[in-house]
């Protein structure tokens, strides 16, 4: 596999070479062989290790184990500890959300703090294909069968075109040693089910199954995205904002045929699901509505009108030179500190000079755009961002941005602008805490 | 069910009142409660039975039964026999293939000698479920996950959001009989090992999977149908046609992003595969191709030339008035007949003095249109007929097309057009036979 391996990180991951990038590490098997696979090919990396406490000592042991792992490697190892189950019941999430929340943002601090540009994981197959049948399980659009992807601007997994078996093998072939999740035993969880009874058998199905759905998805993922390149071309000529409402000219969208398919790809991202209702709204009387959870469209004469029902979209909240601390929407403390020092959550270190008082709290709009720290002042769409993180609609509307004039400083919590960073020039350091 | 399964045909298969139509019944559970509710729901229908002759007695008997049923029910039924087996190695076929060619190449002999413009079939979301994971096993494109339509403009599946378990539910409570197919419990072949192996346990997953699953289906579908309204405009500015050869130009090509999305969009359907080996041509240099087994792609300066590797694809041959039989490049016999007799496989008869001499055999062209007879009068692409009826390339490019003048008067052996069909006004009836 390690030659495998090295032709496949010299054809399509170049850039993880001549660079060091944080090699997320939990100790299992997958992150253990990619952090040997990278050690022979001499590649400059540094381990990071999160410990969510959930299982005891085996979670203490799993620390131990990738901390002497990192001496083994002679590479630098960066360890932080969650207490998840608090986050869990204040932040109503799942453990999954929850683990995935505090790893990537813990992830982002350690990265922008020590000027490492890219993470890499250690996805596979195997995950892509469980995560494939965990979503189909569940009812979802074709972005959820596409898998994760194998580069995003910060994220590259290396091993997603290949196999659990592969892995395997090699880490047996080198005697490697890893830990073992007890939990990954249990078949009560949906994905161990599927791990360990579903895949084993579709498997059988075809010898070469894994290769083929790797194929699949990536058609699938070539789809996507030429329905997302008409879809943006088509909302640009029938959605027209005017203030809070997004207008929509029915005879213009009568002309879309087959209906139900271009109203499914215009208001999904909104929460609506019942097409036939919709549909409903073009030939029914003037007043006629149907809602999703989040909106509401309602036919007014020749138009559809789209609004949020979430007022708390459009407001904005403003921060003045004196700096006073935030109560409202969220607590948010803002202080001059004389140094950084070590971050945790979501703290943000900016130059104070680069700032234009008052600075303003909002939501994001359409057309947001930033320069993400660690992209080499390369400009990205907030939309992109969002998207990339695989946000929802939900999480997407409850994402708080603080804005210098109009420009953003920071997506709260998520990513820092590189226009606002420290620097060896900066006079004033000042801190935003999120409480 | 019954009270569900009114509504349903009462809101999504209106066209099925006040009309008969042909009910593909093999003896099965899933057919025959679906003539039983029909019957319930006083639909007119005559049934039509295809005995394969694969299972001797038991195929037989399927036919027996089928025969007494419709003596029940008091409706008209049609039954043929075939000679699978001959079928399978004169066409170097699959048994699946050959099933499906022979079946539906009957039924739509049985409907055009006797009137009917519908058939309707009794396929269920089980079998929408299994065909998905059968695809996935094999590797497919977005349009493998889809599954069989609902509605084609001469097939109806009513029961396609219904499951199997519905049905057997139905026809329990019912106290029906049907015929088993002894060979469904065969878990040797992969159909029945999903059915009785994979399924379950993805339906354990989740209560409502299947359920869930007829969204995700919906949902790709659109999504499809999106991909494919946008490469229609894409391919519209991108391919032009010259003769035998299609050029691209590199430049325009360059624009898209990303390109292999755009890539894959443009060229699947000629078979390639390999998106950086086509990619490398853009910046390869002149002279450099690319090969699919039917197609190729040649950089030629500033463009890319897409050219069929089948010289028989531009070749046409031509039936003059003296409608001797055709010889190359397949047998067909053509003389004036009285009456029509019971056709068999691909046989047509057309009023002759709608014709044009010479007539011309030839290969579908882009642009291609015909007026399918049962369609009253309705014009249809060819492009979007050999699309419906699920055609491979290979299949496309083996087909043949009659015409007379430029007008299509048989797809042969598929569909014949409206507009030359025999009516009570016809004095000279021609028959074309492939032997």
């Amino acid at each position: 596999m390690l030659k495998e391996f090295h032709l496949h990180i010299k054809n399509h991951f170049p850039e993880l070479k001549n660079t060091v990038f944080l090699l997320a590490c939990s100790g299992g098997l997958d992150s253990v062989v990619l952090a040997h696979l990278f050690a022979k090919l001499n590649l400059q990396y540094a381990l990071a290790h999160c410990n969510f406490n959930l299982r005891g000592k085996e979670s203490n042991g799993d620390e131990k184990f990738v901390e002497s792992l990192a001496i083994e490697l002679k590479k630098e190892c960066f360890v932080t500890s969650f207490n998840t189950k608090e986050y869990i019941s204040k932040n109503k999430v799942s453990l999954q959300v929850a683990a995935r929340e505090l790893r990537y943002n813990w992830f982002a601090k350690v990265m922008e703090k020590n000027g490492i540009e890219k993470l890499v994981t250690a996805h596979h197959a195997d995950d892509n294909l469980e995560t494939f049948l965990i979503n189909l399980s569940r009812g979802t659009g074709i972005d959820g069968l596409t898998g994760i992807p194998a580069k995003t601007d910060t994220i590259s997994r290396p091993l997603l075109r290949f196999s659990r078996e592969q892995i395997l093998e090699y880490a047996n072939s080198e005697k490697l040693k890893w830990r073992e999740d007890s939990t990954n035993k249990e078949i009560k969880y949906v994905r161990n089910k599927i791990r360990h009874q579903i895949v084993p058998l579709l498997k059988e199905l075809n010898p070469t199954f894994l290769a083929n759905f790797i194929k699949t998805q990536d058609y699938l993922k070539q789809s996507s995205i030429l329905a997302e390149d008409y879809l943006e071309q088509v909302k640009e000529k029938l959605l027209k904002k005017e203030g809070d409402i997004v207008k929509i000219e029915i005879a213009e969208l009568k002309k879309c045929v087959p209906l139900n398919a271009y109203l499914y790809g215009l208001f999904k991202e909104y929460g609506f699901t019942e097409w036939d209702d919709v549909a409903g709204l073009l030939v029914g009387e003037s007043g006629k509505e149907v809602f999703s959870k989040t909106h509401r469209l309602l036919k007014n004469r020749e138009y559809l009108l789209l609004q949020n029902l979430n007022t708390e979209v459009n407001q904005r909240y403003q921060i003045d030179s004196d700096r006073i601390d935030l109560k409202v929407p969220f607590h948010m403390s803002i202080s001059e500190v004389k140094t950084m020092t070590k971050t945790s959550g979501t703290t943000l270190y900016v130059d104070e000079e680069t700032l234009k008082y008052p600075l303003t709290i909002r939501k994001w709009e359409k057309g947001d755009y930033f320069y993400p720290i660690g992209m080499k002042g390369q400009k990205k769409k907030v939309s992109k961002f969002f998207k990339d993180e695989k946000m929802s609609l939900i999480e997407k509307e409850k994402q708080w941005i603080l804005c210098s004039e109009n420009n953003i400083v920071w997506i709260i919590g998520k990513r820092a602008d590189e226009r606002y960073k420290i620097s060896n020039k900066t006079k004033s350091i000042l801190k935003f805490s999120v409480l």
